[in-house]
């Protein structure tokens, strides 16, 4: 009985531990710069357990815009996608980005899969529906394929997303790249242990965005008001600091924030800003 | 006795029969082409067995080349693949022309999954040598994952190729994607009864390139060289020939050329030319 006893304390054990993803997400300037790029593939290749990777590229769209003479325009940090900017923002994120980092990963002896929405269905959106702003073709996530990201995961394979996702009827569609890491994250949650980071240019969330050095360590859902009301944080990190709590709740285990440069540290939450 | 040599008989005769799959090669004409685009997925998501598409995009870099002032070099219908040049053909391939096409599958069911070299490492290739001429960024392939292609397929997954590979070394590689598909149908010709057909603007190989109504029904290997030494053959069309024989040497079953609109047709080989 004894025996028996400890075969199903083992069984519980093992159905209960869940298997450790992380998803990190980087903005265009990473992708951008060489060596910075180089660096952050070699962590990033480094890290244990399976990884899942979401980018950006707004800074690359927006030079490419600027030569083939595409007016841009932008309301509340999202770009307004019309059909050119939309074949520009599929090229540059889909293609371009997407590729260089699934090369460079391939390098660093990571199996990595480019993916978009539309590929194996992964991602689903509808166009973005406002009162008063005509967003063109911009989505907002539906669903997210949490089964199929993890059939690829489970066969080895480390998806790296672009933020291009499609109606199920065939447009594409322009997407937030926080916003897919949330999802994908938020997504996986239910069959994995997982953890969000967010990268971008800053060390953290800062107290005092002109000073490097103030980033605030640990973030609680209760600060977020507060924060809200004293104007202190700037407009561009509220999205990203709504999608982080939200994903939180949502059952992903850690959330943080920081410096690409500065993956295992926050992989650690030794570095940049924990979301509670 | 007789009951087990009915089942040995069965079992020989299952794995003796292969996955029939079906690989597709289209040019950027259709995929730039509305109406030619949606009649041609209509009739490709009809197809039955497994399926691959492999698409190319050569008129649309070429076009976005022009709105970019990159200037083009093309030697024998190969284009010389400067920085600025790889750039632009993995944004038009691997990006616009890639996530079209499965956007537009999926909208009808097939559940394609869009693929370059790179991704799961799919296609690697090396910087073409040559003794005289400098093509640049252009690669030669130099091995197919046929396993992982498989893999994906048996998932019921749809690959849709981009001619966009890697070295393995992080560096991207602008393909020729009669190459690729004639690769692609090669590699998985030991797992699968292998069907490849390429579509491209003619009705098939024309004995008078002239005349649409002259098509070649059959086309032997022992033709190739008479028709190469007649000069009635054009240019452009040898090194798709050299493949199309290529690929029914290394366990292809079936090579059929012709157009986009006649697939169905092409897949029975009651249209265009047939190779033998």
């Amino acid at each position: 009985m004894g025996s028996t006893g400890s075969i199903s304390r083992n069984f519980k054990i093992r159905i209960m531990v869940k298997d450790k993803i992380t998803v990190v997400k980087i903005g265009g300037s990473v992708v951008d710069d060489r060596l910075a790029l180089q660096s952050f593939i070699k962590s990033f290749a480094a890290l244990e357990g399976r990884l899942v990777l979401v980018h950006g590229g707004g800074k690359q769209a927006t030079s490419l815009a600027a030569r083939l003479q595409i007016p841009q325009q932008m309301i509340d940090g999202r770009r307004v996608t019309d059909e050119a900017t939309l074949s520009l923002v599929t090229m540059v994120y889909a293609g371009l980005n997407n590729k260089r980092l699934v090369a460079l990963l391939q390098a660093h002896d990571v199996n990595a899969i480019g993916l978009s929405g539309p590929d194996a269905n992964i991602i689903r959106a509808h166009k973005r529906r406002h009162p008063t702003i005509d967003y063109g073709y911009a989505g907002d996530i539906k669903q997210v394929d949490a089964l199929q990201l993890m059939r690829l995961l489970q066969q080895g394979l480390t998806p790296v997303i672009a933020p291009i996702t499609h109606d199920g009827a065939g447009q594409l569609l322009n997407t937030n790249a926080d916003s897919v890491a949330a999802a994908v994250a938020t997504g996986l949650a239910p069959v994995g242990a997982v953890q969000l980071i967010y990268c971008f240019e800053k060390a953290g969330v800062l107290k005092n965005t002109e000073d490097e050095t103030s980033v605030i360590d640990i973030l609680r859902p209760e600060d977020m008001e507060a924060m809200r009301l004293s104007g202190l944080i700037h407009t561009g990190m509220l999205p990203k600091l709504e999608q982080a709590f939200d994903a939180r709740q949502k059952g992903v285990h850690k959330v943080s924030i920081g410096k690409a440069s500065e993956l295992a540290g926050l992989v650690h939450q030794i570095k940049g800003t924990s979301i509670l």
